[in-house]
């Protein structure tokens, strides 16, 4: 049995939980799946029109501070953006496209490295062909394909999932039909795996 | 330098936290300040007029969900509650009035008990009287010293405080002018107590 992992590019925990997930699985010999989705229609549903840190002032300064003792501790760098929370619709897109490709989890750094260590805007198609050239792939046709009909469709199904699945936020784990939410319950979801074999 | 434990009785994730933070601080020799306080006028001050996980129900199913497994993890009973939130004025009353006795730890650790594993009614004065006997102290002069205008002012100047320190939720702890949110959060703040001594 593998764990998905469900994170939205724009989300601040997913970042140190991306840096990291992909190791802590191999440890255990666990199966990961990068499940890529959106936050803003399930925000949406929930009446806000951005994220909750925008909305509500002290939670917000909480992350950001949280945010930067995380990622210390961890060493991964972090500077806050100066634009929060960055549309992650077209990365998303191709995370969604190339889920199994051999270069996915190095993109997916790549891509949380430019928005929450480089403070670079990630929706702008040559900032993310800039990540895929650092990782040795020709970023046109990663483009071309990621912005197909079929491949919106594929994002918007895999949106529409997570929903279903009862996800309201990123990161979030699922291993069986447990979920598992934020950066902090990793470890939980990996004991989670473990105590319950399939 | 202590770590001070900011709590609410009615708040889910406060009980696991409230049964192992004394436990964990006196194994690592830090003082453990006991702070209960109320999260009602910090979510009206947000809009809310009840829990976010009743606003919520998306984080409401995931929470309970978590709290059952948080708990089985702990060993600590856990029986979904059948009013949520209860109302922990009268609790938090003598939580702020005798929070150095000797008696302050079994006393929270009891409501908590009472909510969360036995379905209590802790807003009513003959549960919280039940749980002062079990702990062999006379309930009539501890209920009515709780009761005094300078019991009812002495929580309010707690919940200004707890406002003032971007107290958002609950549990919190407060480590210098650090603050760590949740029971998954207990680990990082002794951490952050053993790395930055005063």
């Amino acid at each position: 049995m593998s764990i998905e992992f469900w994170f939205e590019f724009g989300s601040t925990y997913s970042y140190p939980a991306a840096t990291r997930v992909s190791r802590l699985l191999a440890a255990a010999e666990i199966p990961l799946v990068w499940r890529p989705f959106l936050l803003g229609p399930i925000f949406s549903e929930q009446g806000w029109n951005t994220s909750p840190f925008n909305i509500y002032p002290a939670k917000g300064r909480y992350m950001w501070r949280d945010m930067e003792r995380t990622c210390a501790e961890l060493g991964v760098d972090f500077r806050r953006p100066s634009v929060f929370p960055r549309n992650g619709l077209l990365a998303a897109r191709i995370a969604c496209q190339f889920s199994e490709s051999p270069w996915i989890a190095e993109f997916v750094r790549g891509v949380y490295v430019a928005n929450f260590a480089r403070d670079l805007e990630i929706s702008e198609p040559e900032v993310l062909a800039a990540v895929l050239r650092s990782l040795a792939q020709e970023p046109a046709p990663i483009l071309e394909r990621a912005q197909r009909p079929e491949a919106k469709a594929a994002l918007r199904a895999q949106c529409d999932r997570a929903a279903e699945y009862g996800i309201f936020g990123a990161p979030m784990l699922r291993v069986g039909t447990e979920l598992f939410w934020g950066n902090d319950r990793l470890e939980a979801a990996v004991r989670w795996h473990q105590e319950h074999p399939k």
